[in-house]
């Protein structure tokens, strides 16, 4: 994705995380950048654990053929970066670290959880290299997607008058792209006119808004459990309390959320109602009437996330009832976007609202980001208005739907059940019966990013499942890594869960 | 600049605000749509008040040669957005609104600042068209910028392989952009490795980063008096108080620095070190110095902004230290970006700070928008590593340098002085000698759009300046309609300022 990538694939592959690296006066970065960025890495990923002792200066600067002041200012920026400490007479040793302690609320309450192990995974993520597996993966992998079809929208976009880009462009985003979404909802029953809709920098800003405008310190917000774990890192941050309500195969435990409702008056629900993150479940039209009931009663919002939409296969294959055409975008705010089906990096995704609503959303963004870039903007709008967008998404939902059931029966074979059934969508939800936090260490040794089931716990429980990314599992190495590891783990990991829990 | 330009141009030309508009079918917007957006602007606009009757459905549906059902959406959709309101029997009105009512604090102090005029400007300055003057705008105008420079930078870009948009990209922004900005930092002493560098959406998203990260609820944040208005908003909203220091002709007060920094204890103070938004004026070396012992003393953090970098004309013609350079990027956190000189709306800013703060600003960029886009961060790239960035600024410098000398001898000759004085940048901070936020009014219905002092002011106190942008006085017309108002205004422009002060 970018210089750092060969860098860090050969980081990656080394067996020891302290040997030599293959430092190179071709890539246009500095050797002391080169060996910041690999040690970095190799403590991010924890292949060079805390307490760790480098090497010393000298061996280092043999070992890589490299003059020792360019190993000293290297250490010295490590050291500035809190990744080594210098014991004096002993050495550099990686220090004990813990990035994001000074960003927790100042009283943190007792159920908020620890954003470590989130802000760890998601560093990960962005750490990926061509020659690691990535099962763990929000996205599809690229072969996948339509590089094609981006590239020939976008030159298409680049041929177009740029004087357009000089100016700040509107805060609600480029109009001829918000028609089309007007067009887009239309089509699922959800009227909203384009004033009513605002783009956004992915559904991750969505989100962020959304949750800036209605939550205020000590507010309760109500999300699936399990559910995507980047929104608990970004509603803890504004000191609010992150409870889950249990997800079923339908949809939300309906008991639970009336109780829920009623002891913690919370400010917005989020939920996923279409191909739930991780389970891949979609809710039913029962549940989606009555959480909007439970909504009016206890006055909340509802905020759809409906990232995973043009996935859905269709109502004939997997039932799916959205809130928002039930209620008209009163008291539900409807999010989508364009980083799973086109590409991540035009951040393109979007709000649609009440009018009320989309005005406060509007005046948020303007003090956050004043506008966004129209560029990723009118690439997607080229890619909706051609139709290239509805064969694309053709094409990934039967390609997911036979990957699916191939990777089904395969997990079967292995033993790790499926905790929920769907037909579609891009994850499985698989109980692998050992922490998975351990299997996900055990497999990072091999080359292997999981996602652990207690990053999607609210509250970061321990858990036995790992959310799998269909899309990723082509690489026949995988599904035997993990059956080998999980018997490793076997007996351990279920102790360790029950010790976790407190509970035999 | 979008599809609603020609709508808002015909809704400006019209002296009667209720009157006939020129909807038309083949814009690709519907006809309810455009009726909607021109009453929308009319009233945001002010040219229809609050309490206004709208014409009848009959009357409307006539006078525009569109059926009666259009007009009725058109004001139903105004109804259910809170523009209009029908009274039984009576008709329609316009509606008394203050849109960002519901946003501000629960309990807001007194001397937290009305947003609303703030909002009310921004949304103005969005709503530019071909036709109007714009005085008001912090942009430089299209005509001197250089569309073909950005449009052959995003040509190039679109030819590349686009595989690299299909994932997230990285959290910190495209490495060869950091990589480029590391050498242009250095330029000013300013010592930043690409991972101390961030890239932001435009330096609004910097500074929320670095609020968000930095400041909670009863924190103060100082800034310049006057000061770009969008961050008092931005700071309120997280329940900070703004408190100004007086801007010198060389800096900060610092007496008043000094006395209010051990009063309040805050923890940043926000400032343009180098032709400073709105008087243009640059820090002196011995100010830098004092800021910075200041800081170290009541142990706050200077968030240096410094987007008008690349219109200093150079020491030799005005003197400019940054606080950056002295500390290190210890307790400064350096700000800067292209919208002023390139394109805004390729929305590229960016952050340098110590590693210990990029790394947690880079957490809080994860948690808002993930990643930002890199196609515009390609398209600057691009730019810089060309070596076409140098001879386009040059170019802008002496073309301001020119205006300005002229515009100043204008506004001499018409009574207006200049509150500061300065050689360069893009803006003259005017005496007017009147109330500028009635003289705006005036403006406004001239098609003039004008930025009044109170907007500039932390506690928004009325103002008798105005921030003028010279590239942007081409328009004979400006200045003697400025004349004619002022004079127009005169003794009760004077008489409104002593009466709001409350003193004689």
């Amino acid at each position: 994705m970018t210089n750092t990538a060969d860098l860090h694939k050969r980081a990656v592959v080394q067996p020891d995380p302290t040997s030599p690296q293959h430092l190179s006066r071709q890539t246009g970065i500095s050797l002391v950048e080169q060996i910041v960025q690999t040690v970095t890495a190799r403590i991010d990923d924890k292949r060079l654990r805390a307490g760790a002792r480098m090497p010393s200066i000298r061996q280092y600067a043999e070992a890589n053929g490299v003059s020792r002041f360019t190993v000293v200012e290297a250490y010295d920026r490590l050291v500035a970066s809190g990744y080594l400490e210098s014991r004096r007479g002993s050495g550099f040793y990686v220090r004990e670290r813990s990035p994001l302690a000074n960003t927790a609320p100042s009283n943190p309450s007792p159920d908020q959880p620890s954003r470590l192990d989130i802000v760890w995974l998601i560093r990960n993520m962005f750490r990926q290299t061509p020659s690691q597996s990535v099962p763990g993966s929000g996205l599809l992998p690229n072969d996948w997607l339509d590089s094609e079809l981006i590239g020939n929208a976008l030159r298409a976009v680049s041929r177009q008058q740029q004087s357009v880009l000089l100016q700040y462009g509107t805060p609600q985003g480029f109009l001829p792209l918000r028609q089309q979404l007007q067009l887009k909802l239309a089509e699922l029953e959800i009227s909203a006119s384009p004033e009513q809709i605002i783009t956004t920098t992915g559904i991750t800003q969505a989100l962020d808004l959304v949750a800036r405008h209605f939550l205020q310190p000590g507010d309760t917000v109500f999300v699936d459990d399990p559910a995507w774990y980047l929104m608990f890192g970004s509603f803890s941050m504004l000191g609010a309390k992150v409870v889950g309500i249990p997800r079923l195969q339908d949809g939300p435990d309906m008991a639970r959320l009336a109780e829920l409702a009623a002891l913690h008056k919370p400010k917005l629900f989020v939920i996923n109602s279409v191909l739930h993150n991780p389970t891949s479940t979609s809710l039913s039209a029962a549940k989606a009437f009555q959480i909007l009931k439970i909504a009016e009663e206890h006055d909340f919002i509802v905020v759809e996330d409906d990232i995973y939409c043009d996935l859905h296969p269709g109502t004939t294959i997997q039932h799916a009832t959205r809130i928002a055409p039930l209620d008209g975008l009163n008291r539900v705010i409807y999010l989508g976007g364009f980083s799973k089906t086109l590409a991540a990096n035009l951040r393109v995704g979007f709000i649609a609202a009440s009018h009320e609503h989309a005005r406060h959303l509007a005046d948020r963004k303007i003090l956050s980001t004043m506008t966004s870039s129209e560029l990723g903007e009118r690439v997607v709008h080229k890619i909706l208005t051609e139709g290239h967008y509805r064969k694309h998404t053709d094409r990934l939902r039967t390609r997911l739907a036979a990957a699916r059931e191939k990777v089904s029966l395969q997990l079967e074979k292995i033993g790790m059940r499926a905790a929920a059934h769907s037909p579609a969508g891009m994850f499985i939800w698989a109980d692998a019966g050992c922490d998975t936090a351990l299997l996900t260490e055990r497999a990072l040794e091999h080359n292997c990013l999981l996602a652990p089931g207690s990053l999607f716990s609210p509250s970061q429980l321990p858990s036995t499942h790992l959310r799998l990314n269909v899309a990723m599992l082509s690489d026949p190495a995988i599904l035997p890594l993990l059956e080998r590891e999980i018997s490793r783990l076997g007996q351990a990991g279920r102790d360790g869960i029950v010790g976790l829990h407190g509970k035999p």
